[in-house]
């Protein structure tokens, strides 16, 4: 096949994940060692960026800096959540590619951020433009489909289980009253992080905390609830529940939507904990209630993070570069491909683009158990291997120390961008 | 001076600390030391143990569980917030000691604990029964008098400014709109722990985050908020604030009591975090906010303890052991006491029960900028050597493993304690 040479640019879209700065720097990596490769550019804040043409040159940070971004939370280049809608917009980015001869372009990000991927690169087939589009997965959601996960997923939810088994070692010392201690998570329509707390758990060990799990998948019921806590706080005198942001009705609607508002105008503030704990404070006198809710935080916790997560987040970035340049591979999303024997494995795969942005892998319900309130051992047998292995951050003054780049630009050569 | 043979008993009392286990071990290794301890006992939950004569065999345990306290959060043995009240309870306690010779009596906890193991030191003395009685100094809200810090300090801000950093990563991550990130730290009266957050700052970068920091010492002024945020996404287009629980206003009120009740006598929940945030999106049109409120995971995060907090907790424990008994003093706590160079350095110190008791340590006015949402170079000099040196946890299957002790526990021989 015909070597494409010309320059890479990589762009980062949606939430921020603990690892997604691990995906850069596997594809800054893998690019160096091709030929073809001229210049490694970044786009600042995913296409917004693209647009307005800022890009800044990768190849020009330090050495340490990019082996920084291993465990570095956040989005180095910057990230967006912005939906290119009009054609114009699509022409805008294929007119910044030429100007500055992008022929690899490496989107990181979740379905609508590889929905953005496939049609730049269907129309830049249309126009005859060769470039070479490969995403890279990424949300802690997990909820991509094809792929087994998603890098972001193993450290969400490895953070959540290191501060559920310490908050129960709280709990558990404070034993004379009857607490509930509530966490909330994030999770909007699917309760894979919230489920991911099951591993909080010793194995054989299934009235340990987490007590109850409650997912956007189980319609809610509080008549149900308040039963499940009864019984939770008379064998263990307190009760640890996790709770999915998104926790729905039988109807389908929210129990507690973020800043919805009630009957009086009052705003609805603090979400589904908060919900619970009022819940329990006015059904079950004396029950004290308390509420965490680590919010944005959790998605961050590099310092907790998975290191199989980031390992493979990198893995993820270093394939999108070898499925580009050496397989010519285009309009596809790297995945993450489980091996097949009890030990775990993974190695990576391309699926089409448009399957990815038009799909969504839902929490199997033969995974919760019939209680609607914990996980079974296939859901734990899933989910183990991708909180295996800690990293180590380095330190100034007792803080971590993270990434940060120079980001020298690149001389602009367009006409601003009008939207 | 004659030699005191009998046994040992500890406890611990109020809430736990990320290290109040570690001063546990501390005094278990010492009084290992000594040939006049007979036996070493442990009170579960406190008071209330030692009330109903619930007492565990501490040198029973394996030597691997005592070593793991050191990096165990909640409190191994048990907490509680009894307060002794009528004359009838402390002679039980009396009782309790006397009829199982304990004759060293180590109570690691806040004001009230030592309040009360004040009292029982001088019923003893009133009875002429031979007690040596030695607190141990444990709050996360650093307001204990006379010591420098108090142990659990450093660990609950070295958590916090972790989370914080990497907060600020996800933040200005997503910084292409104006967006209000909340983080709600525990501190009812006292703005130590909110204050400690200034330490996530780099040196010599006062623009970095947390941008603003409201402190109960401070009166909450809504006006003045406002434009402090207003200036704040001016500038950097994301703004971090850390808000201490116990905010209150002009008048002393709590800017938002957890489980207050509002007019129309909905619970108003959330706290200070969602005060902010419905202060913010309802007076600032197009801006987001995003609370976080980690809750008591804060005051449990071994996993990101500071290694200085958690030698100073397992020293604090050791010299209390070593004041009773080589030094033959009671009615006294350990206290932290700084040495006067600029190296950090820390030595233990012993002073009255009594004056910890009665006093409160305030967070010095002066150490707080006068912009009153700073903290300055003061108060950074104190807090910082607080939070240096990182710890590590052991894991297993990808979660921290923390010490579990057996318990075996020691034959009541006192009829049942009737309140």
């Amino acid at each position: 096949m015909a070597e494409l040479v010309g320059n890479v640019l990589v762009g980062q879209s949606g939430g921020p994940t603990a690892v997604i700065n691990a995906s850069v720097a596997g594809i800054i990596a893998e690019a160096l060692n091709h030929e073809c490769v001229e210049e490694i550019y970044g786009a600042l804040n995913g296409v917004l960026g693209i647009l307005n043409e800022d890009l800044i040159d990768l190849a020009a940070e330090s050495q340490q800096q990019i082996r920084a971004l291993k465990h570095t939370p956040g989005a180095a280049l910057g990230t967006c959540r912005y939906k290119l809608k009009k054609q114009s917009d699509f022409e805008r980015v294929l007119e910044v590619f030429k100007a500055h001869n992008i022929r690899y372009f490496f989107y990181i990000g979740g379905n609508d951020s590889q929905d953005t991927a496939d049609k730049i690169s269907k129309l830049a087939q249309q126009q005859n433009y060769d470039l070479r589009v490969i995403g890279v997965p990424k949300t802690i959601d997990n909820d991509l489909p094809i792929t087994d996960h998603t890098p972001g997923y193993g450290s969400v939810v490895k953070y959540l289980v290191t501060s559920l088994r310490e908050l129960a070692c709280d709990n558990e010392a404070m034993g004379q009253g009857d607490l509930v201690s509530i966490v909330e998570v994030m999770g909007r329509s699917a309760g894979w992080i919230a489920a991911g707390a099951a591993l909080a758990k010793r194995r054989d060990h299934p009235h340990d905390p987490p007590h109850l799990i409650y997912l956007p998948e189980v319609p809610f019921d509080q008549a149900k609830c308040l039963e499940d806590i009864k019984r939770v706080l008379k064998r263990e005198k307190f009760c640890q529940i996790v709770v999915a942001e998104g926790l729905i009705d039988a109807d389908g609607n929210y129990v507690a939507a973020d800043a919805a508002q009630d009957a009086f105008g009052h705003a609805q503030l603090g979400g589904a904990g908060e919900f619970l704990k009022e819940l329990v404070e006015t059904n079950l006198p004396g029950v004290k209630a308390r509420v965490a809710k680590p919010g944005i935080v959790q998605r961050a916790a590099s310092h907790a993070a998975s290191k199989t997560d980031v390992d493979e987040a990198f893995l993820a970035g270093q394939a999108a570069v070898k499925a580009a340049i050496e397989e010519a591979e285009s309009d596809k999303m790297v995945t993450l491909v489980r091996g097949d024997t009890d030990h775990y494995s993974v190695e990576t795969g391309l699926a089409p683009l448009s399957e990815i942005a038009n799909g969504v892998k839902k929490l199997p319900r033969e995974w919760i158990n019939e209680d609607g309130t914990s996980m079974n051992f296939q859901f734990v047998r899933y989910a183990q291997p991708l909180i295996q292995g800690e990293v180590s951050v380095p330190h100034e003054n007792g803080v971590p120390v993270y990434a940060r780049l120079d980001k020298v630009r690149i001389d602009k050569v367009l006409p601003a961008f009008v939207a």
